[in-house]
């Protein structure tokens, strides 16, 4: 490509402070170094992760920053070295990298790399520490390895996974983050069985992915936890069978659904972040076996806590990062399920607006209507 | 027997009261009643669990009662319907049930068993909700559904583990609990892998159970933490690699373990009932897959906590009890292992004594040199 090599001047939406509205700006991206994919990003979905570092409650936020996190792209241009991606490939940016060298990729038992991670996790690349992203020579850091809330990117070439260039970018986007996440909850970290019993707090996109990830492994009954009524009507749509709603309760929510299960379900998931449920998702599970997993990302310094007791009559407190999966190994799979119509997509997406737009894109977020909301980047 | 269908006098050390020292006296044991077994107890041991109830605070606990839990003895009668025990077998009594019938039992997933439990918790027998111990018509409560510290006792047929004959009774009535729930901690509940770096806090005789299934199971490092100097050298002939006491550190004993074993241990087993220890326990663990297992027993009311990030990294909290192991089904194949010499039992005995010198020999369960008294009862 004609850009190939140069910097790209581009939008992108720019978090100057937390907790201030983004602005829409030109930035300069430097081309890809050794390792590097430079990609153009043409939707991105908006995800809470992104929200809470925004709000300043991230303690290892950095600013000014490019957010963005849950998109789908074509690669521009590689840097040296770069051999699995080239120009013109279809993409979906992981902020799970996937390194297939490292301790955590080889151990077989975790999805989670530390190739990047100490990069990524101060918003530069491994390389030579530094941005690709500037403002007239003022450095913008990077967000998660992946800032997508900019028409073009660099991320480094194990965070990249690369799918069929016939799926839809502006639908697939939503596996970049919270559908895999819930879908995997349910089969690689809790590993459902058919016939389980199924508990899901908070009916947002996470909360129906596990659901309907629930469904798939078949579980015989799913029951659906929100504060939030109008949640429920939906959720039939991905799996959930069953609803409570803890307001319309005075005994624990952990009471009530043992008392709907005759003991305790097999399997539950909270998907807010709110420690306290998280302690009921727990305390929600059948003595003997039932398995607890957290997806929620609760706030900096929150703790979680139960009585020992409730984990030596069996119960297991698991959690899970991106649903487990291995990135650019199962992402594609992901897009290839999705393509055979095996798994739902469309149904998460209840807006789309454009990258000027994304300040009342994040609005959204807090209205019980929104699922996700996809930006184009392009308009 | 002569004494079958009758009422048998024998002494028994009783707990009138929390915390006052047990007296001897002389007990009227019932006959056993349909699905019942009454046992001749021969030796039995000490454990913690019976000094936590003694001390009076566990609020489940019941004045006056018969403790005890870990012990072997020689069936003396059986009640109606009892099929597969009679009178001269050998057994061990299980504080945990197995009846093969009930949902937990035939769910393939743990060792609790639901079957007893209701009155076994509340110091009685199933059948008629009453106890079989008396003194001159006051009734005495059982414990655990075992009450070993009487030389005569009752309990239900499901409790019963019926073992190799030729196994000496002195020895293996540490099956009944602490080196049983050691050895299943590691083999059923954590299931250790060959190659494991395993961390066990307390090497007491769980603890070093734990370390000696580790070994069995092929770890390669087994970091043994006690904040007693005089374990170390003992835990060695248990399998113990290394030896860390947290009083020699100022970083929290988390911390020294992950610089310890380049981020952290595969398995880690809480061994001592503390807390903040379990914590600790759990935080150790390697980042990606790292699985802690709680089976000390904390006092009533207390909770463990730490941050949900630790769970969604991927670490797992699980926990134990009796190991895991069903009872009637395992115990008699611990009991041959052991005569094949594939598990130490002999080793976790420091002191013998007798039924007499029951307050003694719990002054020294509180001493490090200590790890398991083993009272003759007939002498
Ligand atoms: N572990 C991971 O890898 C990972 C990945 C993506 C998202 N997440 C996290 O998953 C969580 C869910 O994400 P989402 O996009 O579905 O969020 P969302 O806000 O759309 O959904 C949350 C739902 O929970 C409900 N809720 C709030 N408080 C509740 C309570 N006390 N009891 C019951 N229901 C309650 C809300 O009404 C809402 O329906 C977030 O914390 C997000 O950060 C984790
Ligand atoms: N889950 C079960 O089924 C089950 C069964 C049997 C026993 N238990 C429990 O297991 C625990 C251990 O039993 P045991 O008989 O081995 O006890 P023990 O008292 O012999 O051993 C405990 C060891 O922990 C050490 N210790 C104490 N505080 C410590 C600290 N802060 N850091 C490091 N080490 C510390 C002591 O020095 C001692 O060596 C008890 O809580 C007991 O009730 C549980
Ligand atoms: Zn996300
Ligand atoms: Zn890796
Ligand atoms: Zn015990
Ligand atoms: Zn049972």
């Amino acid at each position: 490509m004609a850009t190939q090599g140069q910097v790209i001047t581009c939008k992108a939406a720019v978090a100057w402070e937390p907790n201030k509205p983004l602005v829409i700006e030109d930035v300069q991206v430097a081309p890809p170094q050794a390792g590097e994919v430079r990609l153009k990003i043409l939707f991105t979905a908006l995800c809470h992760t992104d929200a809470y570092t925004w709000s300043g409650k991230d303690p290892e936020g950095l600013f000014p920053c490019i957010l963005g996190h849950e998109a789908a792209g074509i690669v521009e241009s590689v840097g040296e070295g770069v051999t699995e991606v080239q120009p013109g490939d279809h993409v979906i940016p992981c902020y799970t990298a996937e390194c297939r060298e490292c301790k955590f990729c080889k151990s077989g038992k975790t999805n989670l790399c530390s190739k990047v991670r100490e990069a990524t996790g101060v918003g530069v690349m491994l390389g030579d520490r530094k941005s690709r992203f500037s403002i007239n020579g003022t450095p913008i850091y990077h967000f998660m390895g992946t800032s997508t809330f900019s028409q073009y990117t660099v991320v480094h070439d194990v965070s990249v996974a690369k799918i069929d260039p016939k799926a839809p970018l502006e639908k697939v986007c939503l596996l970049g983050c919270g559908v895999t996440t819930g879908l995997g909850a349910v089969w690689n970290t809790a590993k459902v069985e058919p016939g389980s019993i199924v508990a899901v707090f908070g009916l947002g996109t996470v909360g129906l992915a596990v659901a309907e990830g629930a469904k798939a492994a078949g579980a015989s009954r799913i029951i659906g936890i929100d504060i939030d009524n109008n949640k429920f009507d939906r959720a039939k749509n991905f799996g959930v069978t069953e609803f409570v709603n803890p307001k319309d309760h005075q005994k624990p929510i952990q009471q009530v659904i043992m008392d709907l299960t005759d003991g305790g379900v097999d399997y539950s998931f909270e998907c807010i972040g709110n420690v306290s449920v998280m302690r009921s998702a727990l305390e929600c599970c059948h003595k003997g076996w039932g398995t607890s997993v957290i997806v929620g990302v609760a706030a900096a310094g929150q703790e979680i806590s139960t009585r020992p007791f409730q984990l030596v009559t069996g119960r297991v407190w698991k959690g899970t990062a991106f649903g487990g999966f291995k990135s650019r190994t199962q992402v594609p799979w992901l897009v290839d399920k999705y393509m055979k119509k095996e798994i739902k997509v469309d149904e998460y997406i209840t807006h789309t607006m454009t990258l000027g737009e994304i300040n009342e894109a994040f609005d959204l977020l807090h209205e019980g209507s929104c699922l996700r909301c996809v930006l184009e980047m392009h308009t």
